[in-house]
């Protein structure tokens, strides 16, 4: 099965995945959680139903997109409730209702979305665009302020293919799998494949600045994106007349990550590539984190690049492995999973192969890459069954450049373990490198633990010290999850506060009202400018 | 001799290059100009001097940068009046003072910069960055305002250079020469080449999106930049932490293209590469342009890239070729030039060979290739001899995706020639392929005729008549010159009003006097948003 055949998922509230595939605990791993102190929480709550739209408000709504398209019943209200991140799960469990929309809207086109957005504006009503629903930093729970989700599945065509340009124009809720899909039937594949890529949506890979498993070989999603077409309050920006420009500031790039909060972008043009003829995944091992970070890096900066390149450390190798047995004697060291598409891959396996083992890395076949790729959108699932038993689990990520990556590994880690030792319930902290660039690459934290009796605060606390670490180290805040509400502050800092300036004065223009995923990303303004 | 061994030249106002070593034209091209019509022009004008500083300003400035830092005699200020577009040449041989700054500053560090803004945005005083003084499209000539020009020849340092992430931190003022020398020195390379390299500098080339000759191997000036830091007259700005990041929009590239109107950028980092051991240009013949955009696009979208690619259509070809043996008996036809810069290049010009021989080409040797590189940087130094005699010569540049490169080189033409032929001045109309990407690739025309009694006006009429075919056949107004005032009404309609807005905002925040480059690339607001 490839990419291109993987069905649109129907994401459930508060578990990830297809609700069809559950994954369930081995017995090792429950025993291995009792000695983290783990034990079962109690039972989850359901929500209670508080709040709705005037009738007003509902009416104008009708009006604009018909009344099949808005839904005010509480089912489809809690099922667009937050995302999925272990807090949302968490405040998801306990039936807290306090980010939930007052209403869900379903409008059929990029005209219905400008039109919604001219009214909602007018009426002051926030909104916030909704599609795969997959954040896991807060990005879709605006605080303070009742709004309306805006879903964008209906808006769910291939609208164009140029072959010869090689550019496919997509609309924003068109589904990850559903995009590979129509694709596929044209011979073609964006190869963008993020661990979310059952859920994620096209305009949210693009609002995120999303990044997939094949970014060594494809790309992130922001270099795909060629042009864009986005519905403001104000009316509607166009963007992308040519790869790439002279004429100003590349604009396109303000638009990608702004999260929701300067408009909705309804269609992306975007290059598209053959679909690849063979696909190899393979497994190298290295004794240590150091010595496989040279390694890729190495193939970073002078090449050849796989299409996947990923680096597990000690922790990550020792704990997702199944069979020990697979780096060979049990002796320990790393595993980097080192994938390729395209025709033709065993050139450049061949070519990658001298260089990492010129590296000190020894080849272990395809048997660990099969493993990595047939389970590569497991992860999440496995967060559910271990919030069941009583376990926290959290992911976080960075980037920054090569010579600071074994210093931010070392502090994020470092702060970790005290915040949540500091709590009683030391925590096992998983780390691995899933791109790379040629000054740079990401670091992606695991942190498991044994949830106390306010495991949001005990997170929040643990968050704020790897926050803080990122910062020390000279990290970004986000290599691809984004900032939404939980790294709000920290990016503030990271851009500094001429930048966030200049960003609140672009969605005064766009947003008089503030109505676009208001808190989202911009901090509001603590005064106005001159 | 190398890209690193060519000395920076001290540009002379009014004429392009190495005052050392001038162009003139052979015997065989004066034939041809007459057969266009074109006749001597009158001798050119001398500058008068009309414009100072109040006393109080001068003292400001002298006290913040010191006496022999602040200059106000003619000669220095006539010889940072405007760029090099043959309009500024015209401007420049009429000597038309209109444009000349009120004074050059030379500040010496960033915090001299910062200084020099904040007080001048208190005093109201407007402010041209200048280092290569390169523009060609009207970046140095705010309209209606005193200005001095800030010369930013002093940052001249390579600060840092990171050998394990492969960046280096140069400052603003370092001529693309120097910065080869300097990084020579250390065995890296930045591989940006363009035609103006040996005038134009670092921080020119990012404020204004350079792309050199070498794109295809080392990509885009902004594709280089992966840190940078800007002083505004509201305080410093700086930005990059990682290669990439998910923090919020990229606002690296809303400063990369800003074109000194939302500050001044005073250092950059950038990606840098291990200078190459090889360096290879050859020459391949196409039956018709056509036929070799095909084959380039061939190799842009399926790989593999050499490092130079370019291709001339029929007219260039034919004019351009000293001999015209070299394209295989006479028989027409254009010329690509392919060049391959690294380790062990034989294997990928073996790789190219195939595509380009299965696409039509037909392998012309290393003699066109070699005379390419010898001449690249050399076409400039011919417009001003071509002017001494009457011609009128220019050149202007655009971008598309693929499948509109045809009809919109073709539209230019047309305009081109329609808009010249109407004024009696019917003209030769060259074009060429520099720059290629996936999805698309630039266009870059030359234009020569005889001048009119009123040559300013001449060109006018036909650069308005080219960019009005540029916006309808959908291309951008500018792949890598830029914007500045000569395409800024073009710019406007490209965006849309909602994008000017928002950049009027920015520039609200950032330089809430609008001292920057007043006039350059946003039109001044009409009204205030709300």
């Amino acid at each position: 099965m490839t990419e291109s055949d993987l069905p649109v998922v129907q994401l459930t509230p508060g578990r990830w995945g297809d609700p069809a595939h559950p994954l369930t605990l081995p017995p090792a791993a429950l025993q291995a959680l009792k000695h983290l102190g783990v034990r079962r929480p109690g039972a989850t709550t359901a929500p209670a139903d508080r709040s709705g739209l005037t009738e007003e408000v509902s009416g104008l709504l009708v009006e604009l997109l018909g009344g099949e398209y808005v839904k005010t019943d509480l089912e489809m209200r809690w099922g667009h409730t937050r995302g999925y991140s272990t807090t949302d799960l968490l405040r998801h469990r306990a039936g807290d209702t306090s980010d939930m929309p007052a209403a869900v809207v379903f409008p059929g086109s990029h005209d219905e979305v400008q039109a919604l957005l001219t009214s909602c504006s007018e009426h002051h009503l926030a909104v916030v665009p909704y599609a795969g629903g997959t954040s896991v930093v807060g990005g879709l729970a605006p605080k303070g302020t009742a709004f309306i989700a805006v879903d964008l599945r209906r808006l769910d065509r291939l609208v164009e293919v140029d072959e010869v340009s090689r550019t496919a124009t997509i609309e924003a809720g068109v589904r990850g799998t559903a995009a590979e899909a129509l694709l596929a039937e044209r011979g073609y594949t964006l190869g963008h494949f993020p661990q979310s890529y059952e859920g994620a949506s096209i305009g949210g890979y693009a609002a995120t600045r999303s990044s997939g498993q094949s970014s060594a070989g494809y790309g992130r999603f922001d270099q795909m994106v060629v042009g864009l077409t986005m519905a403001t309050p104000r009316g509607t920006i166009r963007l992308g007349r040519a790869p790439m420009s002279a004429a100003g500031p590349d604009l396109r790039q303000l638009v990608l990550g702004s999260e929701g909060t300067l408009g909705i972008i309804t269609s992306v043009v975007l290059r598209i590539r053959p679909r690849p003829v063979e696909r190899v995944f393979e497994g190298w091992r290295f004794g240590a984190f150091e010595e496989g970070l040279a390694a890729i890096r190495r193939l970073a900066q002078d090449g050849p690049l796989p299409t996947v390149l990923r680096l597990s450390d000690e922790v990550e190798t020792a704990i997702n492995l199944a069979d020990p047995d697979v780096l060979g004697g049990g002796s320990g060291g790393v595993l980097a999973i080192v994938g390729f598409e395209g025709e033709h891959t065993e050139v450049r396996r061949t070519e990658v192969g001298v260089v990492l083992r010129g590296a000190g890395g020894e080849a272990l076949g395809e048997g660990p890459g099969e493993t990595w790729r047939e389970g590569r959108y497991r992860a999440p699932y496995l967060r559910d069954p271990l919030l069941d038993e009583g376990a926290l689990v959290e992911t976080l990520e960075t980037a920054g450049f090569w010579s600071t990556l074994p210093a931010l590994k070392a502090k994020v880690t470092e702060a970790l373990v005290a915040a949540l030792s500091e709590q009683g319930t030391p925590p096992i902290v998983l780390c691995h490198v899933s791109h790379v660039y040629e000054t740079g690459a990401s670091l992606y934290f695991t942190v498991i633990c044994a949830q106390t009796d306010e495991p949001i605060s005990q997170w929040q606390q643990a968050k704020t010290a790897a926050n803080a670490a990122i910062a020390a180290a000279g990290g970004t805040i986000s290599h691809h999850h984004g900032v939404g509400t939980d790294h709000r502050s920290a990016y503030a800092e990271e851009v500094g506060p001429l930048a966030i300036e200049a960003l609140q004065a672009v969605k005064r223009v766009l947003d008089p009202h503030n109505i676009l995923n208001p808190g989202i990303l911009i901090p509001p303004p603590t005064h106005q400018t001159p």
